[in-house]
């Protein structure tokens, strides 16, 4: 069984949306422990009959708060709780949409890396129009990376679309600027020649058209690329996504409930919440997933789902056996 | 008056589309040269009863060509001869849709460049709902940047977007992962700081999302992320256009006019060829635009237009000027 460690604290949208998400999650059959203040969760769970196990935590990590500086001095956070479950093997993943900056530090610090894994890394899905999302990684974890980080990337990146979202052999692009070898920078150049030694299906350089293609499935680069593209994309499609909205309306009023219902088809393909709620952070001894501050119910309840999937495959002895192999 | 050298050879359409936008240009009161095969130009000028004036270039750089080795062993390529031209002082511009690379190296040493400039930059504009494009760059010219570059492609692209697309006081954002001054690589850390004593309006550190919205003109980053992220950004657009067109589609079958107009209005909208049809290369002693190899007449035309704009406005002298100063 896999038991889940959920940080209720410190989102967007306050603790009772992460426990309406909880909830969900405990009736689809989810094992649950939520971790946060018991002032504030306790009612929430009793307004909705629920008997989930709450474990305390009275303090918060903000937002605003300096990620290292508040792992530090915040030990009885509901990020440092979570992870310290985590850690102490009473839960098997921790997810949390808290300051992403703050579970990164308490994930690498408090459960640990990999042997060989100086900083994890984010591995964010992008929804396609086939179901299956494409990964990209590093999202922000590692601003800079060396050649031999992108070919951990890979293997890394290459499990957990296998375990956690169901692809079959995936195939592992290098972000660049061209598809020849010779393309990119010294980073890039030689994280190709290693790739393409490197246990996974390598399918060369891929370019930021092909993200939401279906060419690649789990694309690697450095966390400052990877976090720059993705909030691009993000605006670009939610950009058109409004113009395409006004042009109907505006060339068929009499139909705004067809339009509307249109677009929010289009949404629900694209919204980054329903295709998985949450990233996971690869590279420390037990799951970690990261969901973004504003997660809704239903990005928790498929982040929760995430983790559980996780677990059940196996993805941290698999990924240490394949890190060991790399 | 300005005097375009265009050059018609080594794109994907073909010369006849080359020729087609130079005719609509040269009815819209342009001043044109072509610089190509005149046994393929004369006989399409002559369809359209066109009298521009050719100057014979026998040889063609391909897209498959290594632009440095181009340059040097094909000195009677279009490109190279359209250079020689613009260093002549016998045209005013170069516009190009031929190789980017071959371009980049043609300007840099045939046209010369700026003092202080090592290497141009390339400034892409992103169209944006407004009709006034956000300008990014370095879009792909220098992979790699120290923090005084970006402090010059801000002074740069502050006065290509006065100048040519005719903003009031544009605003300077620096791409990075968060609005933070402490976010970013060191090259951005150091970056901002310089940026804030710039001459340029400087609005600090934008975030990916931002680029197509309204908050920021002009966008410097290095031309790795240049690249991906334009690239991205065309991906994505392109995709959710398709996915809106095939969501109305099935819901008003009985529309499908309005749904085409609608989708080709907002394709219209966001298009590049449209929007600009080529990007300014800054930092060479004379203009030279660079128009992408899949170019139609439109693009050729906006092209024209933009370099036209850039030697009206006296963008060179001022940006001599500006760059002497910061």
């Amino acid at each position: 069984m896999a038991r889940v460690a959920l940080d209720v604290m410190g989102t967007d949208r306050g603790p009772s949306e992460i426990v309406a998400g909880a909830i969900m999650a405990a009736q689809a059959g989810h094992e649950l422990v939520l971790v946060g203040d018991q002032e504030v969760i306790g009612p929430e769970l009793a307004k909705a009959g629920s008997d989930l196990e709450i474990v305390h935590a009275p303090d918060v990590v903000e937002m605003g708060d300096d990620p290292g500086r508040a792992v530090r001095d915040k030990p009885d956070s509901s990020i440092m709780v979570g992870a310290r479950l985590v850690a102490s093997g009473q839960a098997d993943s921790l997810v949390s949409a808290g300051s992403t900056g703050a579970v990164m530090t308490a994930g690498s610090i408090i459960i640990g890396r990999i042997e060989g894994i100086q900083r994890p890394a984010i591995a964010t899905p992008i929804p396609r129009p086939t179901g299956i999302p494409t990964l990209i990684l590093d999202a922000g974890a590692n601003l800079e990376v060396k050649p031999d980080h992108l070919v951990r990337f890979a293997v890394m990146g290459s499990l957990v679309a296998e375990i956690v979202y169901g692809m079959d052999c995936p195939r592992v692009g290098l972000l660049n600027i061209g598809t020849e070898s010779s393309k990119g920078r010294e980073v890039e150049r030689t994280a190709y020649t290693l790739l393409q030694e490197a246990p996974v299906k390598f399918v060369g350089n891929v370019e930021g058209g092909d993200i939401p293609g279906d060419v690649v499935d789990v694309v690697v680069t450095d966390g400052f690329t990877g976090n720059v593209v993705l909030k691009s994309m993000e605006g670009t499609a939610g950009l058109v996504l409004t113009l395409a909205g006004e042009a109907f309306s505006r060339r068929l009023p009499d139909h705004s409930r067809e339009v509307v219902q249109a677009i929010e088809e289009v949404r629900m393909t694209i919204d980054p919440d329903l295709c998985a709620g949450g990233a996971h952070l690869l590279g420390t001894r037990a799951g970690v997933v990261i969901g973004h501050g504003s997660s809704s119910r239903h990005a928790v309840f498929n982040a929760v789902q995430l983790a559980t999937e996780g677990v059940k495959g196996g993805l941290i002895e698999r990924m240490e056996r394949g890190l060991a192999r790399s």
